[in-house]
């Protein structure tokens, strides 16, 4: 994974300017789970697919991640100087490179797509994962997720707003990056729409999660200042609801999502595992 | 033109936060010459396309151009308050909105191509669509072009620098247009790369007369603050090579731009005067 997501934009693939490149390459190798791509592969598996195939697709769904990484970082959205311990893309390459390198991850998630097609039998589900992809990036997903957040910050706000932001901001990308391994594997539109449904609650989960750790971390343990959340008045599960209701919570839609995996078998005991490492994980 | 480009955004097709919607369809309805969507039609039909069935794919190119306009706006890039005479984004929405708005309309653009791919027959055609429009908006065009820019604001720099930066800022993403009009129209391979061959010299002029108008220009006529290009300490064409010989070079690549679409007969009259237009054109 870690070598593929450099190889997709090495020079004899991608004419991309020097300080650009650094600034992409910077944020890709900043140490991410990876969850996303995964996430994808691990769903393809589920429903029978072939994972070398899926790879450039896992690879455009962690660079729209880390493309939402970039920009969400910006002094004018959430200001953060570091990121798992680093400083953040901003902070060494500048604003204008930032946005930049944002937007050509962004970019390069769809030409990979485009340029991997020839790997999928049926050219009609190229076309679906663009659709995915794009659904699960723009207005009614991650930008929109975001715009509500920042929105919000510093005002108080209903449980349906909370759960609107994480499923929009951080839920859309992980539903989509599971749909998406499914329609590659060849999936009917039934085990799609399955996965999809365990792909939201499990992105809902991730974020939950996510803020549980930022009440609970540490810099050394999360990389990031502790309680960064807070510090920004931001609303998160723990505050509306409590920690323990929060955990309560993450639980029962990890639950819920191995219920809707049981279809699928045994093939989908890679995916139930994720499920469980993203409500155990510490970090 | 003007609807559609509203319509693919419009309650019943998008889902999109009111703050967010109110950004993109501000920059959307700014008054812009919508020179690229028509270029895309006229290249279509040069080729004998049906342009009712591109316009999905002309907006498209619009909304990426829409983006890379209120991000190249932004403080952090060329710090610009006005653009045809109105605010720019960021200062009517601030700048959390107006990048989220650039990176919406990016994404948009993918959608829309991947939505209205049964209006085009050939499946391979729509991957071929996105292939262009990826490739010109991304570090081999224009974030590549914009990057540069920037690197070389108070710089002296050489003359294959200033045509590296306008041939990739601006110019690609006209030689995608055209391109994309003749895939959209069912072109040959040759009749694709004549096509993008004379968008390629398109662009390029005009570029160059956007070069010459910001010096000549003055606020009432261009809609910004004349000369902004040298407060900018940006490199232009008539700084590098003096007016007249930047007005010669744009005239020289028109009538090449001409001479390359005579293979297409009498169906490429629009798209040559088109290209007069863009040679002639006073703002």
């Amino acid at each position: 994974m870690e070598d593929s997501l450099l190889r997709f934009l090495s020079p004899d693939r991608c004419d991309i300017p020097g300080r650009l490149r650094e600034a992409m390459e910077y944020s890709l190798t900043s140490g991410g789970k990876r969850i996303r791509p995964v996430l994808l592969l691990s769903a393809g598996g589920a429903v029978g697919g072939d994972e070398k195939e899926m790879l450039p697709f896992a690879c455009a769904v962690e660079y729209i991640h880390t493309y939402s990484l970039i920009h969400d970082d910006l002094p004018a959205m959430d200001d953060d100087d570091y990121r798992r311990g680093r400083l953040t893309s901003h902070k060494v390459f500048g604003e204008a490179v930032a946005i930049l390198a944002g937007d050509a991850l962004l970019t390069l998630a769809f030409r990979l797509v485009a340029d991997n097609a020839p790997l999928v039998p049926d050219p009609h589900t190229v076309r679906a994962v663009v659709v995915e992809l794009a659904t699960a990036a723009g207005t009614a997903g991650m930008v929109g997720g975001q715009v509500v957040d920042i929105e919000s910050e510093g005002k108080t706000i209903t449980a349906e707003t909370l759960e609107y932001i994480h499923r929009h901001k951080t839920a859309a990308l992980i539903r989509a990056a599971l749909r998406v391994g499914a329609l590659l594997a060849g999936g009917e539109p039934a085990a799609v729409a399955a996965i999809g449904e365990a792909g939201g609650d499990l992105g809902l989960a991730f974020q939950i999660v996510d803020d549980i750790l930022d009440v609970e971390g540490s810099l050394a343990e999360l990389g990031k200042t502790a309680g960064s959340d807070e510090r920004k008045q931001k609303a998160t599960y723990p505050a509306l609801h409590g920690l323990e209701a929060s955990r309560r919570q993450a639980r029962m839609l990890i639950g819920r999502v191995k219920e809707r995996l049981q279809v699928f078998g045994a093939r989908s005991a890679p995916l139930c595992a994720l499920a469980d490492y993203v409500v155990e994980r510490k970090s």
